[in-house]
Parts: structure tokens; sequence; C-alpha cells
């Protein structure tokens, strides 16, 4: 395992060049046929998905068993390389493209998402200013911008609108830690400023707000950005709903007034990851603005399900939010990485975030008319990003985005009336979008705790089977299965295969 | 510009599902069909684009005005999408896969990288965890170990050696500023504990150091994590390598010890952006030993020429130092996002980066036998990284990718000596890699202020042609061009004829 053998690099000794054809990495027919064959194997794999287990039991260390141990000094064909990666790589993989995975959050996907992807990496341009690169900036901003008007975004989140640039604008980044980072950050600073606090001396004063269903990186985000952890303040949810209530915040955030705490930023969330439940956006914006406090909304998931007007009131109060962020690759069929983040007022983002080294002066920078997208992230390099969430919105356009978000949510709603109509089993929480949270619910002689016990086996042979794959949550208490419809191969028979081997291995448990 | 006009998504009836093939997004044979439509336009497009402008004027808005300021209602064939891309997006981009880029440093790239990226696209695992998909995090640890053993890293580093498993080990990240954050955040915490702070009271007093020839990212990086910028440090370095000075730095270290501050995080570069400086990381790691600081180790660039036994000696003392970074996407054929970040304790890492959240609780976490990457990264979901890497040296093995360092610090070297032998240019530093600072140089009635307007315009002229992209840094307060060689399709003919224009065009502001 790992050793330093004889095959190491340093061993080799400088290559004599006679003879010898010269390397070329980028030769265009070495890229076209090696693309093909990766196409190839792609078109393969998604035919043949549906019968691979979606989970397989492989150990840890498997691969350094299958692979050599030490990078070989000699080039090889590249049909060794597949042969490798159809051999080794493949039998270890969690498929995540499965029509057959209901764990997490699917993962969606499309043809035009994986070619516009494929394009930028060919293409490998490094847009950290406009000027390294115009189009990757200029479709980064047209791509949000045609986002946010598909989720009906207020027009100040915007980059263009019809009356000119405003102060609002966007970026898209890897994740939603990403976002809620730099958004924490330019609060901070604000905070900082605001109570006018000598460097970061009054850092341990600041205060964020989240509910106890919030996603776990915030905090983790909160703790890089320097926040001390003894002023996070996690509002506990009640079982009706699992979203925040507006008055425990306002109380919380109360609280605090009289011994110098400082409130800073709160985290909402429309569509948790537990149990996909929405805060309410308008009314913690009420609350947040009689403190200053800056308010970003999570919509990593459910924002996605905004493209339809009968979700979008989940959003209602948005137009009154600092910043929110949604991940097309979650739910709109965009591959990763693309989380689009939206803020009211870009120069906040900047504040905290600009550099001007010498190196990346420019007169397009000095003209203040263009966007310099490593002034609102952590990293300076950069993707051209913005191209495969437009080729989506481009190919597919609104009609087929929504068909598609309709259609997964009816494929949950099927799967929820399925789960009601057998009385073994419980819906737990009320459905908001595509994820289901059941579990065989205690009664007669089982009580709660065996219930989740129950649940748990439950969880595991189903997955075992490697038929399909659930995930489970803790919700007020009890073990929980989720059921995440919503992978972009699954079809209405995929949820009642899924559910016949739920019903199936719950009975042999139950008997 | 960006009107919410009659076009708008929400004005869509829910559609009526009779008569209509249902939307597949991944249709295997659409999946194939696309794809292959974009892997011939790549083809052609690195077939063309030596005749293409490198960097075109185009103006901030451009593309507003070239396409639909609003998402289109309706799906299109993925036909009308690619001649969109051909007509309206090419023309705005900055080539970065051309032959005749010189600015910045290289964005390298490759076939095996491009389809190794592909492929992760389609198979869109999020390998948060280890059990999320095995072989994405098995795969990842597998090509760090592979990478630094080109590099001769010390087993320290490595997931796996022949003993087994140690502290070490690797994650990929996006670029080196995110290397930088996590383990800033490691260090600080480190820091924290050890003198005693109440949560981050003492935050205010942890000291950071680099040199002014440092990439800005660093103190942006540092800012994030809450260090107070009062506290940086940026040691002057001088003219000769503009390298750190250890005798400087250990002065910087001492003077702050009675005055309350707590040495913290020393960054070393091995090749810094602006003139290809090398910090001296033995001598770094030997004193910052001394004050309990982490020393972190740059390499972005440089790190990829490291894989020749003849530049390693630049890293020599690594294995003292706390982290190291290095981006493939840089220099070592792999398309971006690419940056790989080894430290000698993971838990150093995790112990501030971890979370466990109850729906990623897993038996493989619980076993205690698997590494998680999310604990080591800002973000939770993460691509299949480590993909491209491994096909990239899979594919070319050591003696191909020696071959394309040797080859390009070869094409610089004869920049070099080019410019050294027409004596109204000189080179301002000495050349370590493939980078080449040169000037025009000021003599007789020229005075170094006129040489930096002269260089100026030089710089603007030949840029204006379209033939080649030259930028600037400022070095010793003197205006400098730099010249960087390594773009992947670049030839010997591609930089003699950069240099064939750089004369005429300076012949014309000279005379």
């Amino acid at each position: 395992m790992g050793s330093l053998g004889t095959n190491h690099a340093s061993c080799t000794a400088i290559p004599e060049a006679e003879g010898k054809a010269e390397f070329q990495p980028l030769n265009p027919e070495d890229v076209r046929a090696y693309l093909h064959k990766a196409v190839d194997f792609i078109s393969d794999y998604y035919t043949n998905i549906e019968s691979m287990p979606v989970l397989l039991d492989v150990k840890p260390g498997y691969l350094q068993d299958e692979l050599s141990s030490s990078p070989p000094i000699d080039s090889a064909p590249f049909v060794d390389t597949m042969k490798e990666l159809r051999a080794s790589v493949v039998p270890g993989m969690t498929h995540w493209a499965s029509p057959n995975i209901f764990a997490f959050f699917p993962s969606t996907n499309s043809a035009a998402a994986i070619a516009g992807d494929l394009i930028a990496s060919a293409m490998n341009t490094v847009g950290f200013t406009w000027q390294a690169s115009p189009v990757a900036t200029e479709m980064e901003v047209l791509a949000l911008d045609w986002l946010a008007q598909l989720v009906r975004l207020p027009t100040t989140f915007m980059n263009c609108t019809s009356t000119g640039r405003g102060t609002g604008g966007g970026v898209i980044l890897g994740t939603t830690s990403e976002a809620m980072l730099v958004t924490l950050v330019a609060a901070r600073d604000a905070a900082l400023h605001r109570c006018g606090s000598v460097g970061v001396s009054d850092l341990p004063r600041l205060v964020v707000y989240a509910t106890d269903q919030t996603h776990s990186t915030f905090f983790k985000v909160c703790r890089l950005a320097g926040f001390d952890p003894a002023n996070f303040r996690s509002i506990p949810t009640g079982p009706e709903t699992y979203g925040l209530d507006p008055v425990k915040l306002l109380k919380t955030m109360q609280a605090g007034r009289y011994t110098g705490f400082v409130p800073t930023y709160v985290c909402a969330t429309v569509g948790t990851t537990s149990s996909n439940a929405v805060d309410p956006v308008g009314a913690i914006a009420y609350i947040a603005t009689m403190f200053n406090v800056w308010v970003h909304v999570d919509a990593a998931y459910a924002g996605s399900a905004c493209i339809c007007p009968e979700f979008r009131h989940h959003l209602d109060g948005v137009e009154r939010v600092d910043s929110i962020s949604m991940s097309p690759h979650k739910w709109l069929l965009t591959c990763l990485d693309c989380t689009c983040l939206y803020v009211r007022d870009t120069h906040r983002l900047s504040g905290s975030l600009e550099t001007n080294p010498e190196y990346l002066k420019n007169d397009a920078t000095d003209s203040g008319e263009v966007t310099n997208l490593k002034d609102m992230q952590v990293d300076v390099g950069r993707r051209f990003r913005g191209l495969k969430l437009w080729m989506v919105m481009r190919t597919y356009g609104t009609s087929k985005l929504q068909e598609h978000i309709r259609k997964d949510v009816a494929m949950a709603k099927m799967f929820e009336d399925i789960v009601c109509s057998d009385d073994r089993f419980e819906v737990v929480v009320p459905r908001n979008f595509a994820l289901v949270c059941f579990r065989i619910k205690a009664s007669g002689a089982m009580t709660e705790e065996d219930a989740d016990g129950a649940n748990r086996v439950l969880m595991e042979n189903v997955n075992k089977t490697g038929k399909a794959y659930l995930a489970h949550t803790v919700v007020g208490d009890r073990f929980v299965l989720r059921f995440a419809v919503g992978s972009s191969l699954q079809e209405e028979r995929h949820v009642r295969n899924a559910w016949d081997l739920i019903k199936m291995t719950a009975s042999s448990i139950l008997d």
C-alpha cells in the first residue's frame, strides 16, 4: 500500500528527445478520440445503470488493493485508463445517477448541463476578473439574471434590469456553505463597523441565529468566519412544521440587548435538509430589520421548486432579505457545482472580499463598469461557471424545467398517498416538495423506541438489496426515513418498485 | 436589458401532459447526441484556436445585447444552443487555451483531464462522506498519494503508506485560497487553545506572516478567518530573489513576543505569482518551530515542476512544515478546479471543520476507518474530484508529465536567452521556472519612469494585435512584463512569433 518502490518518479532519467514524437496533451485528434470514448461510456452507463446495485458493499481501502499504489512511469493508451475505470472505479460507486436512489437530495442532471460543463472544462478559462475572460463574467451575470426571473426574485437582486445596473447582483459558487461564508463575513464586518470595533476586538459580541433544523454547515461556517460558538443561537422548532417561530426569534434577539450582544446574521431556510421545513422568510426579515441584522435565505434545494408559481409563496418576503442562495445542482438539472448567490448590495460583499494586486489591474476594472467575480467569493481562480446553467435554461426553457419539478412533486405525492394508505406507516411531517419523511409507526405493543429500531432495520435491509437507497434523519427525537424523489432518470415505476420493496421488507420485520 | 416581459416564467400555464412526450433530461440517446456535438465543437475549437485573436475588444454588457434578456419559455433543439455558443459566446472569450497566451499563469489541460472531468460531471456523485460514494473518496486519496510520490513529499503527508495509515493526508479543493483558509482556521483554533482563549476573545492577539510578494489572496483569506488586519505582517523582500529573508522573519516574530502577540501562521511561497520567487521552506520551518507557528507552503504553480528531480530542491525542508498545497490546474495538465492540499495531521483540520448531522451518520464513519472529506473543506457537497487527476497520471505517466514541464521550461529559457541578446531589454529577476519577467530597460536619456511608460505601451500594443497576450506586474517599483510559457497547445514557434511581435512593437515605440 503506497510504498515508494523502484517505480518512483525521481528514478526516471531525463528523456532523450530524438526519435520520439513530441507529447501534445491537447492534440485535437486525441481530444476527439478520448472524449468520444468517454461519451460512449457515459451513454452506456446511463443505459445500464438501472440494473446496477445503487449502493455497494465495498470495504475501506478497496481501491488501494485494486490499483497500483504508485503512479506509472510510462504513458499508456487511453483505453487502458477506461478499462480500469470500468473494472475498478464503477464497482465502488454509489450511483447518484441511478433512478433507484432516494437518499439525501437528488443530484439532478441533464444532457445540456453535462455538455455545458464539458465545454467549460475544455475552454478552461480562469475568469477572476471581467477582463480575464469577458464572456465568463457576462454569461454568469446573464444566467443569474435569467434564473432570478424564473423564481421571480425582485429586480433588486439582479445585475441588469430594464432600468440599468443597480447595486444588486449575484455570483455562482460551489456550494451553499460558500454562500453562507461570504455573506457572513460581509455581515460580520458591517456589525463590527457599526459597533465601533477596534479591529476584531468586538467579534466576541456578535451573535448569529438559526433553528435546530438549519443545516449543520451553517454553524461550521460561522466558526470559520471567527464567530464565537457561545454566540450561536439555535432556536428550537415545533413538531407542526419544524419552521422557525418568529416570536421565538424576536425574544432571542431581544434577550441579548442589554448584555452587549450584537445581533448580526440570521439564516432562514426554505426546505431544510432534514425534513424540508420552511422558515417564514417575510416575518424573519421584518424582525431582523429592527435589529439591523443580515438575513440570508438558504433555498439550496427548494429554491428550484419556486420556478413554479404554485410554490413561489414559500419565498414571500424575499424582497426584504439581504441575500438568498439556491443550488441548481440539487434540483434544476445542473450537475455539481452550481450554487447561485444573490445579494441586494454587491458592494457589501466586495467591501470584505476585494483584492487588487498589481497583476490583475486593468482598464475595465478602473472604469467601474464591470463586475470582478473574484471579489464576491473566497477564491481568485474560477471556472466558466455560468455556461452550464445557461445551457440548461436555453435548451429546456421554462416549460420543461417546470414540467420536471412538477413531475417529481407528483411522484412524491403519489408515494406519500401510498404510505398513508398503509396503516403500519405514518408520514411524519407535512410534505412540502418532493421529500417524504415517513416511518413504521408505533402501535399496539410497539413503543416509539421499538419503532425507531424497526425503521433502522428497515432502512438497512432495503439498502442491502442494492435495489433502492434510502437515508434517514431524526425529527422530534424519532428515527425517520427520508424518501427523496427526483433523480433525473427516475420514473413512476421506480417509485412504485421502491415502495413494494419497502412494504415487503417491513412485513418481514414486523411479522 | 433584463426586463420582466410577457415572456416571463410565471405566465406559463401548467402544461397539459396529454399527447406530449415526457421530458427525459438524461435520456441516454440525447446524452450521446448532445455530448458528441460538444466534443466536435471542442475539437474544432482547438484546431482553429491559433487563428483567433487571443484577447478581444468587447464592451461591458455586450452579451446582454447579443442574447435574450429573459429565459425562453419553450425548449429548443440543442443545435440552437450550440449555434448561440458559436455566434455569441466564443467571440467574447479570452482564449486561455490559445497557444498565444502568455498572461497570468497558463491554465494547462489535457485530453485525459477533460475526459475525467466529463465523466465526473455525468456520474454527478456527491462525495461528502466516504459512505456517500466510496470510490469518490478512495480515488481522491489514491490520486493525492500518487501525486505526493511524484513530488517526493515525505510519507507523513500521505494517506496510505507501506506501513499503513498515519495521521497525514490530503484533500482536493477548488483553489489555493481554500487551502489557505482551512489551514488558517485550524492554526487559529490551535493558537487560541494554546493561549487559553475564552471563545475567540484572544483572536485580536494572533499574528500571521508572509512577504510583500505573497499572493494577495492570503491576507484576504486571513480577513475571512477573523484575523485582525493590524496583525498581518508583510515582510519586505529584496531585489536579489524576492524570496523571504529568514532573519527578517525571526526578528518580526521576536518583536511581538513581549507585547502579547501570538505568532500563528506563516505562508511560504514556492513560485510567487508576481515573479516566481521562492521562499526558503526549510529555514522558515526551522524558525516557525521555535514559535509553534503553523507553516503552509503555497506551491500552486511551481509545485508541479517539482515532479522533475532538477526542481525538487525548491521544496527542501518540506518535511518540517504543517501543510502544502499545489494546483495541478496551473501546470499539471488538469483543468480547473484542482488544488491539492496535504497536511501532516488531518485531525487538526477535522477538529475545526467536522460536522456530524444525523442524516450523514453511518457505520463507515463510526468505524473510524474512513476519511470524510467534507471535514477537510469548507463545503459539504463535492464532485468526484480525484477522477481527472488520476486519469492524467494514469494515462500520461510520470515520463510524459516530466517531459511537459521540461518542454515549457526549455521554451522559457529560450525566450530568456533571446531577450538577453537584445540590449534594449533586460530580464528583471532570475528565472526559476517557465515565467520570464522582463522589460525595456532605461538607458541613455530614458529614465526608469520613461521605461515604465514604454513597457506599458508595449504591452498594450502587443495585446491589441490579438496575436499574443502578455500581463504585467510591478517588481521593485518597476513596471515589468510577465511572459508565462506553458499553455498546453504552445510550441516553440509560438514563443518565437511572440518575440518577433514584441521586438517589432518595441522598435516602433523606441524609434
